[in-house]
């Protein structure tokens, strides 16, 4: 406890550099006394950080305001957090497509690339593939890359926090990757492995759907259906990094598979092809008896999967994402059966960012881990 | 930040008293040098702590070593945490039956006393039965009434953070009760009320199968099962309480009840008659073919509800409890079941806290706030 009141200095002097950027980035400039006041730290004490904070590239002294220029003469010095010292990327690498999204250090997206990839693709093709969208994006955006201070990546799957896949059996060679090291081969910054249903529920409590709320599950309809929660704002991946995995749980009644309930034919769709599935849909929307019922069968399996979930987990609210957000009338049985089920029924939207969750809550990692590192006031005086 | 380097007197006070109570509560005495050493505080601070703590009733000196003393002439006074300076309790109330335990500040039970009380008991008899017991253990233990620091009580249904019951549909009167506001008026000390399988999760952690598992799921199995889980150490309450209220899950596939799944006859059973349930596994044990279906039933449906459980969470292990726990037999499907639907599937064990669980979580909760007042230095100095 003695450390409280003496104090190491260059934790403190970390503290205070991390409660300037903090001010400072809450507002567009500030001058030193504004962040003095603001800061509770001493003159002489913020004059020294924010120099130290010039040196390393964060801060610059923005341009005067003319008004205040003509009216004092000579202003105060205003300053501001240069968002553009560094870069951020969100990766998204699925069955079918990869995806990078590039944001400065506020998190504002500056850039965006896709590219189709083939679902039988090899891990080294699809890597290549998303190694080629990213230098794309970056050459477009004229950031170099040894700007990016993190990446995050989102991928279907069971990750290890070393960034290892576990188990990923939708595409093929993902099971016992080493992501995180492959990736890292490509950056010099820190590279965060997420599962995708994981990033998504980040995403959309983000900038989303449930930005109003702390305790969410976000389910990735599909055929193979994955969810994620964030429990108090944070992301609950279970001991094993499984948590939400319930593409299993068709099995426990011995149920067929979504696959099959979705199928208009004697043969069950292919888990991956989503063009099936959306041609399911649009002939249901079209009337087509055998796929109202198709479309019925699988709405019936998805709000079982909720209902469990809920059950389990009892959220504020359920997302609901995937390619299964597009079908209308999802939400209306999911709530009459969501209200029948559980005792407290959560609250059910749509993804509102529908296809871009994925890469954007991968983004949302990778600016935390920033953030964790610049701006974590609050992780650094409690951790001694 | 200004108040980390300047810092508030009372607060340091206070910190400086959980530090050196934590530090004291560790062995079974120390002298003042020794407190120094391990606190890293100056010796007059040292000083003052601990006769303010003397003062406070919570340290006593401790008698002196014998071989010490002969050795030195005059050895150094030694002081010990005075566990005996306060009592909790931990209060079950169940369909069945009301208990109570009672323990010193370290959590040591002292004492226990169980009541029966009749399923159709109105809330005020069920609450007078409980009175009675906690009279009858108090005065057993000859424990003052005001040398109660913190009382927590378990039972079933939805619990709200202020103590009232939303939902409790197992006991008559039970939803809406204020029961944490009715028990208050036996307490003048703090009264934290808890659904029965959080307590009994929290028992398991503590002192149970679960000692060393930060993630658990603990089953209240029975013919209303229900579920309480920790994360990370912490008990898992959900949005609205509601977390675990698996008691529906068996309605989602339109599967019959387990009170019709466990039933001899074409009747099912009461769902509170657990007498009919023992008399059920006993004729199973003895070879009755009617009884051994009913009870392979009832396991295929405790697979279900734990498999979602534990897919939805991912725990690293699950406990088994409720009356289901004295089944024979019950592990083995479970662990072969979870094997097949897991990605990763947990550890299963029975309760080993048997009928207790639900009290000794109860008694848990209250040495936690008790904790969180006395010792909590962490919480103190994270808290600004």
């Amino acid at each position: 406890m003695a450390g409280l009141t003496g104090g190491d200095p260059s934790l403190l002097r970390r503290i205070n550099s991390a409660v300037v950027l903090h001010a400072l980035r809450a507002t567009d400039s500030a001058t030193l006394t504004e962040i003095t006041r603001v800061t509770g730290l001493s003159r002489p004490t913020v004059e020294g950080v924010v120099e130290g904070l010039i040196e390393a590239g964060l801060v610059v002294e923005a341009a005067a305001d003319g008004a205040a220029a003509r009216r004092q003469g000579r202003p105060a010095r205003r300053f501001r957090f240069r968002a553009e010292a560094g870069h951020l990327l969100g990766l998204e690498i699925g069955p079918h497509r990869v995806a990078a999204l590039l944001s400065d250090l506020d998190g504002r997206v500056i850039g965006a690339q896709a590219k189709d990839v083939d679902e039988n693709a090899s891990a080294d093709e699809r890597l290549e593939r998303l190694r080629t969208a990213v230098a794309e994006l970056l050459r477009r955006a004229g950031v170099a890359r040894g700007s990016l201070r993190a990446v995050g990546a989102a991928t279907p799957g069971i990750v290890e926090a070393d960034g290892t896949v576990r188990l990923g059996t939708a595409l093929p060679g993902w099971t016992g990757l080493g992501l995180g090291e492959r990736l890292s081969r490509s950056f010099k910054c820190p590279v965060l492995v997420e599962n995708d249903a994981n990033a998504a529920a980040v995403a959309e409590h983000w900038k989303g759907s449930a930005t109003e709320c702390e305790d969410i599950v976000f389910v990735l309809a599909g055929l193979s259906p994955g969810a994620g929660a964030l429990i108090g704002g944070r992301l609950h991946r279970g001991y094993g990094g499984a948590a939400g995995e319930i593409g299993a749980l068709h099995l426990l009644g011995r149920d067929v598979t979504p696959e099959t309930l979705l199928s208009t034919t004697d043969q069950p769709l292919h888990p991956l092809d989503e063009q099936a599935v959306a041609k399911v849909f649009a002939e249901a929307r079209g009337g087509d008896e055998r796929a109202r019922a198709a479309v019925e069968r699988f709405i019936q399996r998805l709000v079982h999967d909720v209902a469990a979930l809920a059950l389990a987990l009892d959220p504020e609210m359920v997302v609901i994402g995937g390619w299964a957000a597009g079908l209308d009338g999802v939400l209306d049985p999911l709530r009459r059966e969501l209200a029948r089920y559980c005792l407290r029924p959560p609250r059910v939207a749509l993804s509102l960012l529908g296809e871009a969750a994925v890469a954007t809550g991968a983004l949302r990692l990778a600016l935390d881990h920033v953030e964790e590192q610049l701006f974590a006031v609050e992780g650094a005086t409690a951790r001694r």
